[in-house]
């Protein structure tokens, strides 16, 4: 397994982690397989698109339009109701297939770690079988 | 493959399943891999993260906001189509990395099956590679 | 690793791809293991669920009023925020059990590829393991 920290810089953010999942295949020397990213955390998620300035803060927009600010009967012990509610939705894992012993990822598909709650160290775990 | 069966009780419910799904890896003697939880079912999904009483209740207000009762089409069929919906968006299926013979969860990841359809009996599947 | 090809008619629609999967996993030769399905694409997803007419009719109206037309700023480059957004929900890989050497499948579950951006022809790739 292999694992890489990410340090998150604000609360609501989109980090592409594409290189760290592709060195990752590269360091397990499985030709053909899969690949499997997961986070072990509650608040943060993991989608897979394009990475462009304009739809990254799209996304931004549309996850907090989404799930907006609520009454959550979380938040009277720890006010990030909503970074559950949105890490529900988008999960914290996510599987690729590995051929020719590289990431099979279309020319669009960038990999992003979604930060709902920072800024926060952000742990990713990357296993290829 | 290991199976399990739980029993929902109500409409709407959130059950933690990680004991279920921590059993598994450890029969299965794998200790580096892949563990794959899937049901099959068509009205019910799996989320992970953290599982407390407020926070579900959260979680299930937020799903029937989500979808509300509506007039869809199926409706006229099978008065379910609200839970079709959000099965859609949830996914039947996680997978989890395992490490030195165990899953690997966060300190606030727990695996749940959404019940959306309920009360039934659903099968929980998992496999470990 | 096993390639298909569909070709999408209208810009937004719902193609079953069960028989695909499971001729794949049939010609795998894998009886008991995981079977990864992932689109190298960034505007289109995969669901799991009931495939039926008037259901795919209401996935449809959801997913448009889900996330409507509206004034994101990647459409200043290419039209298709809104596709893109649809596919960050719902993913672009899913993963199933094989036992007995074939896919499990609930009753009510078919594996269904939608296209948000179409019409497009559209990669499906299968690995098994």
């Amino acid at each position: 397994m292999f694992t890489a920290t990410v340090k998150t810089s604000s609360q609501f953010q989109i980090v592409d982690i594409t290189k760290i999942v592709e060195d990752a295949v590269s360091k397990s020397g499985v030709t053909e397989g899969i690949c499997l990213v997961s986070l072990p955390h509650a608040t943060a998620g993991l989608i897979v698109g394009e990475y462009e300035p304009n739809l990254e803060r799209d996304y931004l927009r549309f996850f907090s339009e989404f799930v907006p600010k609520s009454d959550y009967e979380h938040n009277s012990i720890d006010d990030n109701a909503e970074a559950h509610l949105k890490s529900a939705f988008f999960g914290s894992s996510k599987a690729f297939p590995v051929s020719g012993g590289k990431v099979l990822l279309g020319t669009w598909q960038s990999i992003m770690l979604c930060e709902f709650d920072g800024p926060r160290s952000r742990a990713i775990q990357v296993i290829v079988k």
